[in-house]
Formats: C-alpha cells, sequence, structure tokens
C-alpha cells in the first residue's frame, strides 16, 4: 500500500513514523478482537487538512462515548503533519493535491491499553471517477429504526467506531445487486444514510432553493462534510431542510448525493433501478462549498 | 500474553506457528479497520476441543453471511491441535486442564484477502472463580430489537463477527454501575441475551423440572452451549421452553446462568441489585451437561 503511517503510543505521545508493509498491530487488540475502537476520515489538500476541528471535536464525541482517551487536537494535528510530510504524492483530480487521512484510537492490547494511529493515503482516481461520472445506489432496510438506539450510551449511536461489518456487508449487498452504493432506510422506508455517507438532496424552484437531508439527530451519524455544505449553502441563500426524508423525496428530488469527507458530493444518478437528474453545474456549487476555507 | 497462535493463510493453509510477542497483523487490515470478520471461542479440556463441529457449523455460517471463505474442519482442527501442543499448561479448575481457543477469520489486507488465525490460552483463574461465585448483573436495554434485523442478511443477523464494541461499551456501562455482566433486553423488556454469553433459566417443581431460555431466532446469537445444555437436559427428562421472557421470568428461576463455551455455566447471583437463588446443585447438574462428550 503506498499508505505513510505515524503511530501514537505511550512511548510516543506525538507521534512517530512506521513502515506500513510490516505488521504492526498484535493479535489481541481490542481494535481487531472486538471492533473496539473509533476513527475519522480526513482529506488534506495541498497538505492542509480540511476542516480539522469538526473532525476532531467528533473523534473526541466518540472516544468519549466508547470510554477512550483521545490525543489533543495539537498531537493529532503534528502527526497527520509528520505522516503528510513523508506521503507520497498526492492524487490529482483537478482540486489540488489530495490525500485521505485516516485517524485511528484503538483499546489496544490488555496489556499495553489505548494507541493511536494515522494513515495518509493519495485519494485515487477511482474516487475522481466518482465524483465526476456519480454512482448507482439501492435503498437497503436497516430493520430496525436506529433513532431507538439514541437514548442509550452503551449502544455508543452517534460514535464513528471500528465496528462497520454490517455497513460493509450492506455494500456488498449493493455490488450483488448491481449498485455501486448503499442508502440505508427505516421499517417506514424512511431514508437514513448511506453504508458511509450521508444522503443530501436539493429541490430547486423559482426563487426558492432548498437543500434537505435526513433529520441528524435521530440515529444517524452526524457528518461533518453535510454540515459543512449547509452552512456554506445558508450563507448563499438556500434554504436548509430536515428530514424526514422518504424514497419519493430523493426521486423527485432536482440532484441527490452521497457526501463523505474524502468523496466530497458524489452525484447519485441512478436509485432503485431508476434514473435520477444530474446536474453538474449543482455539483461544481456544492463541490466549492465544501473546499471552502 | 502466554497464547499460543497459528495463522492460516495462503502461504500456509494448514496453519503454522507464530510468535504473538511482535505484531502479526497489518495496519490496513479490514478485521481491524472494519471489525470485518468472524470468530468462534471454543474450549479444550486435557487437550480435545469442545463441541468442535457445533463451533465449525456456526463459523461457517458466520462466514457465509459475511462471504468469508471459511478453512475446512480438517484444516481448522489440525491448527487447533498445533496451538495445543505448543501451548502453556491449561488452567486447572477442577476440571481438567483447560483452554481457550478462538478461531478468527479476517477480511485481511485488501492487497492480500482473507485469512485465519487461531489464538489458544489457558483458561484464567478469574474464570474459575466466576463459575465458582457467581456473577452479578444489570438489565440493559438493546434500543432496538434485533429480532427487527433477523430477516436482512446484509445486516449480518445471527453472525458472530468482530464487530462487537457495542457488547464490550454495555460491559463497561455494566461495570460502571458496580455489576460484573450485562444483559440485553428489548425496549418492552424481553430478555435477550449476554453481552457475551446466553441467558438460561431453570424453574423446579414437584415432578416438573424446566429450562427456559429467549427464542434462539430471534434476533440473538444461537449459543452452542445452550443448545448443548438443552440436548442434554431433554435426555434426562427435562421440559424445556424457549421464550419469550421476562425480567419477573428470571427474578422467579430457581436459578439463572449466563452460558457460554469458556465459562460453561456462570450463576447469575444477583440482577439489576435483587438477589437471585444460586443452587450448587444445579450448576453442577448443567454444568456436567456441557461437559457430556
Amino acid at each position: 500500500m503506498t499508505s505513510t503511517v505515524v503511530v501514537l503510543d505511550a512511548a510516543h505521545p506525538e507521534g512517530v513514523l512506521a513502515d506500513p508493509s510490516v505488521p504492526l498491530v498484535r493479535i489481541d487488540d481490542q481494535g481487531l478482537t472486538r471492533g473496539d475502537g473509533v476513527f475519522e476520515t480526513m482529506r488534506a489538500v495541498d497538505g492542509l487538512v480540511q476542516k480539522f476541528e469538526a473532525h476532531h471535536q467528533r473523534l473526541s464525541a466518540s472516544a468519549r462515548l466508547a470510554q477512550l482517551p483521545v490525543p489533543s487536537a495539537r498531537d493529532v494535528r503534528g502527526a497527520v503533519e509528520l505522516a503528510l510530510a513523508h506521503a507520497a504524492p498526492g492524487g490529482d483530480g483537478g482540486l489540488g493535491a489530495e490525500h485521505a487521512v485516516k485517524v485511528v484510537i484503538s483499546r489496544g492490547t490488555p496489556a499495553d491499553g489505548p494507541w493511536s494511529w494515522i494513515v495518509v493515503s493519495p485519494v485515487p482516481e477511482t474516487t475522481f471517477r466518482q465524483r465526476r461520472d456519480g454512482v448507482t445506489a439501492v435503498l437497503l432496510p436497516r430493520g430496525h429504526d436506529p433513532a431507538q438506539d439514541a437514548g442509550y450510551p452503551w449502544l455508543l449511536p452517534g460514535a464513528k467506531t471500528l465496528s462497520y461489518a454490517i455497513n460493509m456487508a450492506a455494500l456488498r449487498h449493493a455490488r450483488s445487486l448491481g449498485a455501486d452504493e448503499a442508502v440505508f432506510t427505516t421499517e417506514g422506508r424512511r431514508v437514513l444514510e448511506g453504508a458511509t455517507s450521508s444522503v443530501v438532496c436539493a429541490r430547486v424552484r423559482v426563487g426558492r432553493r432548498t437543500l434537505l437531508t435526513p433529520e441528524p439527530s435521530h440515529g444517524i451519524l452526524p457528518g461533518t462534510t453535510q454540515a459543512k455544505i449547509f452552512a456554506a449553502a445558508r450563507r448563499d441563500g438556500w434554504e436548509l431542510g430536515y428530514g424526514p426524508l422518504y424514497p419519493a423525496d430523493l426521486m423527485e428530488a432536482d440532484a441527490v448525493w452521497l457526501v463523505s469527507s474524502v468523496r466530497l458530493a458524489v452525484p447519485v444518478r441512478r436509485l432503485d433501478h431508476q434514473p435520477l437528474p444530474v446536474d453538474p453545474d449543482l455539483t461544481r456549487l456544492v463541490t466549492s462549498w465544501v473546499q471552502q476555507a
């Protein structure tokens, strides 16, 4: 892998470069044996991490729920800069040199306890292609409504943990149906979120432009990219709507995107085998909002 | 750690000893980054693995749901025997020399793909103490009813995956409340399962002895230990009951246990701060059922 790794542990609280071509993790690390850890994925452009504060805040919120220590913003930023300084050249999709920056905190081994690491990798061509050409998606029931779990901290509501087996299984299932992406819905067909993204759609009427997303507090992960897009849209005079959204709302929208930190705004060009309108101008606008400093 | 590790990968399909005192896992292993893998924990007594077929069957079922390859029963058994042959002496709790045997299948790195490993460790004194002295437990809402997820294979219902962050958080929460263990309930207070165990209780009336457990098919993990206990109890003339069970059923039972492969039948001596009857003779009987060849 063409990645650069910096490890933060008891011996190196400010981070030290590590060689990812050799194993770095013990077999009894509870991040591995129990999916017991939290993470964030960020995007760096020309060596600068985007919306770092929002990511560190969400990492801290995840870590608090999971009762894990979180390295200070200063230490994380320093470690990310160290990794970026030694990284392979960023991917070029026309928006600068881009890297994906992943920060992980694991429970570690029972003997040594929690540790963290940073992985920096060039954004791959597949990501640029998705931004440009869009993706196809299917709606998959999430079974229960995750809002039911929101009141119980031991269910880690809103925490971005390493326990992503179901999200990965949903993506595999979507691909077995010929689609690129999975979007979860409740039993009542309320739209929740993508397997690794937030859902945003636009409704454009004469004199009234609205950006919509499912209710962020209802058992789905609060998206840092969705939040940034909405803040910029408001400044540009758009109206904002926070769900509930149903499949018909997406089918009738003027554009639908899966948004996330590295992929930015990926147009959904087909949902459950039904074509959706794709509007490159709107995608450029939404992407420019994500790009704002 | 005093563990012995055998790795099964493309280069060593029949398994090779590995040194667990050094890192063995790559930082981009998807077992680690996504909790994307499945496992089983078994018990060996005097070097013999108990109910191996049931474990290999459940491992295969988990792997099928997660679309992971599963090593053959022959390869797993051979690798376990290799690990046991090199293991530290088993723990002695009066039932022979006991080892915990964990089998893991991980999605592996994107470059190398899935692999498996076996970890064998002596059963620790804490386990023997729990069997003898019992544990305290609290009931914790599971939020949603996992039976709601049972119809959707992409939600991995009944698969024993590495994504156990919530189970671990529930155990931490139980300990913060002064209890040893967490038992999940639905919003409707129906009893589900322990964080890492099945719930079994006994009702003894004149001429009528009944063993009860929550419905195994309703979104909880089918317990291999529970199944073995029930099969032996039936042979001994006990009646069997399969939920729904409510807290009052546990409170009024003549004995309640958390059962699992390594801990066997651990008496619950206190539930939500209310004392439960503990019956050492019944525990010995249930333990003898687990021990049967």
